[in-house]
């Protein structure tokens, strides 16, 4: 880990030494992991700062309940299950997670569309941005993809690759040096020529790219980072907002294990089938002649959609 | 205290009486009252029942820090002031409290009104309501007020006080007594009449009046917290809800002294001056001749609010 | 119609006649019913009192396009359907309506826990209460469930259900009596004993039972509403608030009947399969021996629903 | 104009030419600006697209009336400036405007944290951005203020800030360049070099610099406007985001008069004062000696904050 300075380390190491006592719900596994940073890209990380419940707290409130209450692991796990199944959302909103993440501007912008959470960010406004920008691997820069016009396609040329990661490299580097020129500072605050007058760094920054790093305080609870999980984990999603998902998600699986599974099975591994692509299924499910899709309402994108999460049923299809 | 069942109060006692060792920020004074219902009207209560963050959390969120600071107290207290008093709200919003509430419906209904927090309501769809219904004190047994269409004017007399206050004992156990009835059911679940069906809860619940008394778990951010009581903690709030901000209160001045500190000067204790009242104060601080109000656009009841407030400025004004 | 006094009709007869020109996009079937109160329940109703956007302006601002377009309706419908089954929320964000609804205060405190929503509602700090209550239809009045502890069962024999609508209707009248003998005041604002004070509203109106007619402007932007109807129009809800769905559903459907026929494909009609279930059903589809559901982690409750959905799939399993 | 293409011109004059007959309240003012884009810095622009009530209508909904009303316009100014002050924020919630904006990156960087509102943004994962970069005016170019770390001091010379924009200029230029090149696809879609792979639009963006141009339908209720453009007409705010909000404020004033002058004197012209600023004024009312503001907690920049709304004052405080 060399993503931090020594003096950021040093506090990090600070807050993890010390320990309180507290008569609030706690999570052991969720506190072995606390404030230490989770690398994610290539200079990012993910941090947890605070947390608040647990797998019982859900249940709890759900029950409105006076204390912890008695009841046995199995039965909390059946009653979290039965709420995440029926979308009983109050319950996980109970519990709420705080984060400290560096990650890309282009990422944050993707991030802060989900509106029911509370920020603060480093502000480009009062303070100098760090020379920290995202190249990708040359393993992960693709082409654009022919089906998808928001996603990408087949990995390109081992050249193509290199020549672009040096393009993103060169032009990062170019515009941070023409920000700290306008700007007559050092990133450490030095003045580089005492003869001329800095710009104000409001505008300095507008030179930046977007693949620059940023940082921010994240304080989401359970429903909603659940919400912003099953958008930002899905192959749907960026390669790079992903990898930020799939880091929390597992932080997720450690601090309410129960709420995680449920999740899983319910949300993440689930689907959500038409009423047309129901009908279809039922039919299928009745022995008898091949089907004819469109006597469902179901052809093209749709069709295939359903095809791609239940193969099988082509065997039961006429041939399109 | 007999405000609960003796298997409520060993559920709370249970809870008060684990302990376990965080990482987290805790606070001490916090700690003290956790899980004890503190008393609210006649059988209502407020019950800190989880808490995330303190001053320090609010100053380490503005400065996207890496620990929780080695800053002195009195930096944190100027910059939490500093915050307040620009209205900067988004560190307060990473500061959380959870509480159990047991309050009257007709409260409740003002109280939901603030739409970011997570609620969770003990359902009388679900379980029978208990006895319990709000009956004002004699001395809070007050007349519709002549200037102020919201509020309450002068007290009752004493034999009306407590006339009234026979009405809503008598109609109150006449309507529960109905709703039992109804249901076939007595609070602890026995049948009345095995030879008779239950009504449907969800129905039978439409005959109980809006006084009786509800429970509800009610997590919210610092922020929205402050709002919340900067409105019903205000002299025009209705007595019963600004019995419940007040006590919420006095848990915020043990959570966040110099987030509460700031809030009284800059919130509670403040005032907003229009352009117009602004511009007045200026010409009354110049000696001169007396000022007639209406040359700067102030007369009536906007006159009379500004007057409360700073009664002094009537010497520097021409009598209306 | 006879729930308006004549004044109030007269109000909307002129509102109705009042006619402009717009460059806003307009629909024709909307402004058809415009204004004129849909009857619910016994004595409430819906009214739309202003709407913005259409089926268009979805595709509009899905595009960020400049005028109107000049596409197709068959592209837009297939885009509609495609953000719709895809849960692109934003562009159905863009669609905003607003309702006047009187309402039972139970049925509104199931309605307001929907947060992001615009609220008006009628103060009964303010004003005396109308003397409407609701009493179910003897056919709606029926026993508590056995099988949904939130729900209805049978009916109840009709001589049990009069007994029921006596009692709520005597209930109600009574403590309405009461509340304007506290008030000492009749519903115009007369008083009723001039040697008595009349009790503070704020306070009479503890006494009044959750069965009382209120009422309210809801403004809600077309996500949100469908989120609402997604769980207020189904059978899981209660049948009082699920009256006043259905009627804005209907409502929905005259407004934007693209977005409705997507909505009702992929959200009403529609049912999210478990990875479980989805796991079952790709071997049910493939032919062989009966399946164990429970090999699949299905059983019990969860099983049962999903038969529900599946009755053709039980043909596959073997008996539980 | 020349922002926009002849395309978009003429989308926008057809959807101008289209009228409709409606029933909704309908805004002379704002339905003759609507459409047209107006100016905003040196590329950028604000239309109103859609919009849904007027003063009238606030004033309906905080009556919960049944029609638009027969009283007269001096009564409901009186009734919206009430509102206003004493910031009963639902009524103004019933109003609703929409935009189209194009601004730059770093501008809805600080648009978008406002999260009580609907947005659409022009997606650079699924089309190609326009090359359009916001480049200050030589005028507006600024050193960093010395007192003010988030904000702009002096000029700088002419010189300077030649060279600043020169530098923006070639960066942007630069950038957009390399990200053709790596799309391997000019703005409208062709092919740049046939024996080359384009690269994803998701990743080419990363290259370019914050101050490209994008685009957005924005929604918001008016409450959550006026919140807006409190902060963000603000001298405190960046001049670039002021500049859009001092164009939309006009467009407010246009369309809700009364809500906007009431705004203007009771929010943007108004100061909260502290409860120490209340007990220091009042003191400063009475005749008598000069007052130690220290004696009321009242110091450093605090008081400078309040002398500079108040200089009158200066002449009753004993010298610092």
């Amino acid at each position: 880990m060399n993503r931090l300075t020594e003096a950021q380390y040093q506090e990090i190491s600070e807050a993890r030494d010390a320990a309180s006592s507290t008569r609030r719900p706690t999570c052991a596994p969720l506190e072995a992991l606390m404030f230490t940073p989770i690398d994610v890209l290539d200079k990012g990380f993910v941090r947890v700062v605070d947390y608040m419940g647990d797998d019982a707290a859900i249940v709890q409130g759900a029950r409105v309940s006076y204390g912890r209450g008695t009841r046995k692991t199995s039965t909390d796990r059946g009653l979290i299950r039965y709420l995440m199944r029926h979308r009983h959302t109050t319950p996980f909103e109970l519990a709420e997670l705080k984060l400290h993440v560096r990650a890309p501007i282009f990422v944050t912008r993707q991030w802060f569309r989900h509106r029911t959470a509370s920020i603060n960010e480093y502000s480009a406004r009062y303070s100098v941005l760090e020379r920290e920008f995202y190249v990708p691997d040359i393993d992960s820069i693709a082409a654009q993809s022919d089906s998808n016009r928001q996603g990408r396609g087949e990995k390109m040329s081992a050249e193509q690759a290199q020549e672009i990661s040096r393009i993103l490299k060169d032009d990062a580097a170019h515009c941070y040096d023409n920000y700290l020129l306008m700007l007559n500072e050092t990133p450490d605050g030095q003045i580089i020529d005492e003869t001329r007058t800095g710009l104000a760094r409001e505008l300095a920054r507008i030179n930046l790219p977007v693949g620059i790093y940023t940082q921010f305080y994240w304080k989401v609870n359970l429903w909603n980072l659940l919400r912003f999980l099953s958008l930002r984990a899905d192959p749907h999603a960026q390669y790079e907002i992903r990898a930020y998902a799939d880091a929390i998600l597992r932080i997720v699986e450690q601090w309410v294990p129960h709420a995680h599974e449920a999740f899983s099975d319910y949300v993440l591994g689930a689907s959500e089938l038409s009423s047309q692509a129901l009908a279809l299924l039922r039919a299928a499910l009745t022995p008898g002649e091949k089907l004819d899709p469109r006597n469902y309402g179901l052809a093209g994108r749709e069709l295939r959609e359903l095809l791609a999460i239940m193969p099988e049923l082509s065997n039961r299809l006429i041939p399109e």
